[in-house]
């Protein structure tokens, strides 16, 4: 017998008929002989109609209390859609965060998942039942209610089925799989069959909406085989998400990404010493920011500027925060700019060839677009610009490497550093 | 220093404004010193909203699943409340019922409690937090969430009272206190200031919706002082409800409610042997009805009929439960009513007077309104008439006992059966 862990995102459950759509889902899937254990968001945009309704109380409300509140989202999807198994004669029952063990550690509104009993979901299933739990939300040591985040459903979901050991984790979302770049960006942009955790951590990392990148680390860690699938189309096969085969044959680049959801903050002027780079993003850390790019420029007379990008809705600590970096380690201020976009290049094929960089500076000077900071990995180039040059960018990119043409993926150009001996 | 538990219904939580409003009222009573413990219900229309998209989706949902959730309202509620004090600068934590230890026992959408843990509270209390639970809701010995039933979050209120030895309940509503008889029937009604459990008790059963009959039971049981006050006008002192006082000169009639929430079902042709009432009792217990008036008629030829009151709203489970005792016991058939309303005149002093229930008739009689059930208690007498008389009924009731006539309450009719000798 197949264990399944299926997750349904905000907008697969947004009003009633999307809703018993999923339960049909789930019951064909249980008709096919298998057990389901299913991981639901809240309904469409109840999350951030109860934010709007905190902020309408208190501008910078509690996150504790924020933890409470939205977490009633995912409790009402999730007796919803056990109903509508009910009313199709399918046992189904719905459990909290809190009611199948998830432990996380006290980080209100990221917290992080440390623990999952799966004793609870066994005794369920053992009686038929499809097993229904809250995503995106936990529980710490003093039995407060915690939240992992946005887009934590889909880390619920692979943590679940790493804890229970399921056979495979489809994540069912609005899109039919995992494109070389954004269709509504790009129309010629292609659905991929397959990709590693190494390339979708990447693009989760670079702004790809599909899924959430510590969900991907979480498959990554304990080998889940994740598949990227639409809920609107059930009939379609997904992008399965999976170690790199061997015999694979890896594009050099998989996907384009643009990330507008960053904000970028210079620490200016800083005295040039040894340790002091640690000092600041110490005290960047020690906020609960998450530091994405860092550049820091060439030092002149003893000062030098170290900017990096935060996640925009951040933004307010991340001004706090420095203005305190600003204040205790003498520098001379700081600035800030919320008006960039991250475009990022992803692929594992990356690592045995060259030029990708080269391809990509060239395609953003041809359209005039100004880089202002470069940031890369061993399977991605990072690069930001101005916001408004975002859409431009991933164009000009996607056509630059020839995304468009499938057969030229499987041509990757190889040059003298290539690490590997290319098998046929 | 003085702990108070202070109760807010829906309607007081309604929307931002009536949040905030509730925050200083808080507020007001901690800056008199006091320690302050708040249970909050759903917003408003909160919970009916809930029900109805449970019934659009499956027309009887799971209790089990209902409960699940409808308890998200109040978590709604409890969030943005300690938000609205810490917005105020108020120390505030919210908590649910599980976290606070409400154990109940597994009869969903109508649980009762078991057990309170206060410990959570007094800690969060020593941090000199304003604590806030929500009302309505449990956990069972299984961890699932229960809920005790529409107006449950009288009794949370009041249980936590009794857990933690608070001083006084403030039950804050939408009317200045107990009046009466309803002002919406009886415009010449007027505020109690104190009533006895007793009396509260039976308004509550016969229909008054001013406080949940349970919560009364465990006020009495727990002595715990009630006050039922107006959160639009704070500054009012309420009705308290408390013992019978030894010195207090109990009037005939403290109040007169009419209930048209109640349906009538009749047992017809049943065979007439003992114990016969007993199982038809039991198998309504058994599916968890609520009896209220019951009569049987005199028996003919070995046959006789057997009528009941249940709640409107579980009519359905009546008519099915009666479907089975036909069958079971070889009855005739059975027959129900929905539009009937159940009026009741209440008093502690009906005690030590007599010629109340044939002043109650009269009154019925002179206004042409057929009476088709009688019950009594000690302190109460109710009758069944049609829905559509039930206003005039109460107007009626009113003018007789001359209610409206507040010095006429202080010399009750002392008649021979008088049990005690009345104080001065």
């Amino acid at each position: 017998m197949t264990l399944v862990v299926q997750k349904f995102g905000g907008s697969s459950v947004a009003d009633v008929e999307r809703i018993r759509n999923v339960a049909k889902i789930i019951i064909r899937e249980k008709n096919q002989g298998h057990q389901v254990v299913v991981v639901v968001s809240a309904m469409g945009k109840t999350t951030d109609s109860l934010i709007s309704l905190a902020k309408q109380i208190c501008p910078f409300p509690s996150e504790r209390e924020m933890d409470m509140l939205v977490s009633t989202g995912e409790q009402v999807s999730v007796s919803l859609l056990a109903m509508a198994l009910h009313a199709e004669g399918v046992d189904a029952v719905s459990f909290t965060g809190a009611q199948v063990g998830i432990k996380t550690d006290s980080f209100h509104t990221k917290a992080r998942i440390l623990e999952i009993k799966g004793e609870n979901i066994f005794k369920a299933l053992k009686k038929n039942n499809v097993v229904i739990i809250a995503g995106f939300q936990g529980i710490d040591a003093n039995n407060n209610i915690t939240t992992l985040g946005r887009g934590g459903s889909d880390t619920t979901a692979v943590a679940i089925a790493a804890a229970i050991k399921a056979d495979v984790c489809d994540i069912y979302t609005d899109v039919d799989g995992v494109f070389t770049a954004d269709p509504r960006i790009v129309p010629e942009a292609f659905k991929l069959p397959t990709i590693t955790y190494d390339e979708m951590l990447e693009l989760a990392a670079a702004g790809a909406k599909v899924m959430h990148g510590r969900s991907i680390e979480f498959a990554k860690k304990y080998h889940v085989i994740v598949q990227v699938r639409s809920s609107f189309e059930p009939d379609k096969i997904g992008t399965f998400i999976q170690e790199e085969g061997e015999n694979m044959e890896n594009p050099v680049i998989t996907g384009i990404t643009s990330n507008k959801n960053e904000a970028k903050i210079s620490i200016l002027g800083v005295p040039d010493k040894p340790g002091i780079a640690a000092q600041i993003f110490t005290m960047l850390a020690n906020n609960n920011l998450n530091i994405d790019v860092i550049i820091q420029n060439a030092s002149e007379q003893g000062m030098t500027d170290i900017s990096c990008t935060i996640p925009r809705e951040d933004l307010r600590k991340g001004i706090s925060t420095s203005e305190k970096i600003v204040r205790e380690l003498g520098a001379r201020g700081f600035s800030y700019d919320e008006k960039i976009a991250k475009i990022s290049i992803i692929g594992v094929g990356m690592k045995s060839n060259c030029g990708v960089a080269a391809v990509m500076f060239k395609a953003m000077a041809d359209n005039k677009i100004n880089i202002r900071m470069i940031s890369t990995s061993e399977i991605k180039v990072s690069i930001v610009i101005d916001l408004e040059q975002a859409d431009t960018a991933v164009r000009a990119l996607h056509k630059a490497f020839r995304l468009n043409e499938p057969t030229m993926r499987e041509k990757p150009v190889s040059c003298a550093k290539k690490k590997k001996a290319k098998k046929k």
